[in-house]
């Protein structure tokens, strides 16, 4: 059982004119523990990613680096072929550029979570994972990698012995094999029974899949995604449903570090 | 009279498949002490960026972040509108990610050079330069900015404390005001000429203008530009002309902090 | 006076996942005689340009191209440099792509409006206005351009025989000399007075500008945008305005060729 | 046993600054009869677009598109995600924009032929194929298609009647099932090797595999590529071959019109 847990969430995902969502980061921000900032290439300006960062600073809010595929159009979600070495450099070109936003508002890299397309690349490509890693290990070694629990990402880092932290969809379905179940149109869930679905995972370390078995389900962050419907009340119950537990909400670096 | 100077130049200015001057670049960074690596908005993307800086790191150059604006068509040529605050924003994402990378190859930032129109904007522009070196003050307080003499951008860094070093432009011609005539096509410079140049110009440190008169042109960096015709040969002789008055060639960072 | 009027408005300025304005872009078209259709440069891309383009036939507006400066992230707001070719060969780029997806609807070309600041480029700079005109002249000798009264693009359109409107730009102010007064921060402006404004500029052909004078105000299109705070509204009772006038509302190219 | 056949080649594949080709491209332009033409995806902006329509026009060259992913830095040529939907999207922006440069030029649109990747999945990928063809027939229905011969392009086309044109690989190794043989590097080939290869293809229908068998090879049309070594002695002796042997080479429109 779980005496602290960070919620994480994607942030800044707008670009130029397309402030969608400022409001929305604002309110977010106040409610998680780390955020996966855009870096450019699936979303984000470097004006947003100075304002995220900046936000997340005067929150006390885990700055991460949320590199994605170049793909404007697509928002990243289209995978793009490509040796593990362009994918890696992609990655290192989006950190970098994180991390300066970071050390402008005093603050350090805490974390580095793919977005998209390139997560699930990542998750299941060894060879591009190691290469990740190999360069986390280099200039990154005390900032955590965010990943699916038996991804290939969590591999690679595990034998390298990079920080990482293995998350728990809050808004998603699982399957028997502990595999999220993709759905193009997930409607808008319910807020009350998600915030029961993540305290239970955070007391006993289970949940129910889609075909009604409970399996175990490791984890040390909890993630939601800001465009599912009715995210801010999820995160608010969320958020309420824990504390009412007893349960803390952190940043990882401030959980694991411990 | 100069005992010691730096050579610097423009590299990885190729993009994807475009990798036009690879061997030229490779023969260019055993020539020169420092190298403004295009950060990916006019030119270079992350593989090239990446194998420039491990390049320049190989051969002891020191490694300096070359922004540009965002116009890989214009080639950074072109000017555009845009405020203090969002052409900084440009170049901390920028300079993070030239920074990621040389930290990847166990270098720090040695300097930071605006590229083409992004220069010009900053010497003539007070607010876009206070702006950009309150950011540098603030996190790469011991990085130079490479700049024209007498700029917004000298006279920002000199007021704040940053390290700063002035250019000498081998392959352009001075007016009496001490700047820069433009001409579209210089057609093929004479190496020996542009050697004799400068040369006196460290040793006397004097240029004749156009006009045929005699200034004074304080420096401490030699740009010339890889594209210009015959740069090969230009820089292999004006090294030559230099190392025979026993003046010796290292990166800014070596001469100004000994 | 007017018996019969356009009304243009931009359309399909989105982009990618940033789909803002799905609702209100079909909510507007069944309001408007003539669509400004973004083209990808500063907005739109490919599968909203096809969408729009495919709106505005069945709603029976006429099609038109929008196109911008190439820089999504300043949404063609920021004026880049370049020559009068350059800038004219990104609009034959654009505007071959709208015309396209105008075809494939069973639709031809009815106008092309440049966008933001290549609009304001246009209307000042007498070389652009004329190698753009050639083009039109040469290649779409029936389309419309739409302009700013008094601009160099009408100049150069008039001179070489090729159709213009002129504008109204109903939820912006004017000065004494005809001007737009550009006004960062327009608020939310009162739609009853715009529609009066418009009526009375239908009817009487005269606006009163800042300073409180009337001036004589010439144009065959009345432009307004859909960013403008209360766009649905306002264009709603302008139309209501007109209607109860009996100035009926049509395609410009209905219009002009009756 | 061929009379007359058609050489094609991809035309205007630099970018901005990156004028890589020029002087070849107007040299092979001599040397062709169809030049498939950047579109700007992946490689080609709106000033080499125009230029190099201009170039082929003047030489009585078949003005053809070349429509390829978005992904300038991997140039097309790395497969990226997407619906059937979105990808004929792209490519009717792109078609649209080669066609008003030819007809601002004075020609009309004469081919469409996917570049790299985008060439590679239409092959396999009927649906994709099928609305790529419904857009043709609808737009361009005299445009030729051209393919590979057997793929789900040349299908789709012939099933709804488009002209269609087979191409024969001419620097490019099959394999007994008529598939081309990729190598990474292809290395120089023999130019007088690759002529007779050619000639024979036209005289006999047939080509050698790597196996060393003969097989039945149908094409219409010759693709070479401008950057295979040596290309251009390539093409000059191909030519050569050809006319030696009383074969004529023309435009794929004026020889299966005729």
């Amino acid at each position: 059982m779980k005496e602290i847990v960070d919620i994480n969430c994607d942030m800044g995902e707008a670009f130029g004119r397309w402030h969608v969502g400022d409001t929305q980061d604002s309110a977010l921000m106040e409610l998680i523990s780390s955020a996966n900032i855009a870096a450019g290439f699936h979303a984000g300006d470097p004006n947003l990613m100075d304002e995220t960062v900046r936000l997340a600073v005067s929150h006390g809010v885990g700055v991460g680096a949320h590199p994605g595929y170049r793909d404007l159009q697509g928002f990243g979600r289209r995978r793009i072929q490509g040796t593990a070495r362009e994918l890696v450099n992609d990655i290192v070109y989006q950190v970098g550029a994180i991390r300066e936003f970071a050390r402008r508002h005093g603050a350090s890299l805490q974390h580095v979570k793919p977005h998209g397309a390139l997560y699930m690349e990542m998750a299941v490509n060894n060879e591009f994972a190691q290469i990740f890693i190999d360069y986390m290990r280099a200039v990154a070694p005390n900032a955590y990698v965010f990943c699916m629990a038996g991804s290939a990402t969590e591999r690679a880092a595990r034998e390298a012995g990079q920080p990482v932290a293995r998350e728990f969809y809050a808004d998603r379905d699982y399957d028997e094999s502990g595999s999220i179940v993709f759905t193009r149109d997930a409607g808008r869930p319910d807020p009350a029974a998600l915030a029961r679905k993540v305290v239970r995972a955070c007391r006993e370390g289970k949940v129910t899949t889609v075909t009604g078995r409970d399996i175990d389900i490791p984890f040390e962050t909890i993630c939601f995604h800001s465009d599912t419907l009715g995210a801010l009340d999820i995160v608010r119950q969320m958020r309420a449903g824990l504390l009412a537990e007893g349960i803390r909400i952190a940043p990882i670096s401030e959980i694991l570090r411990a």
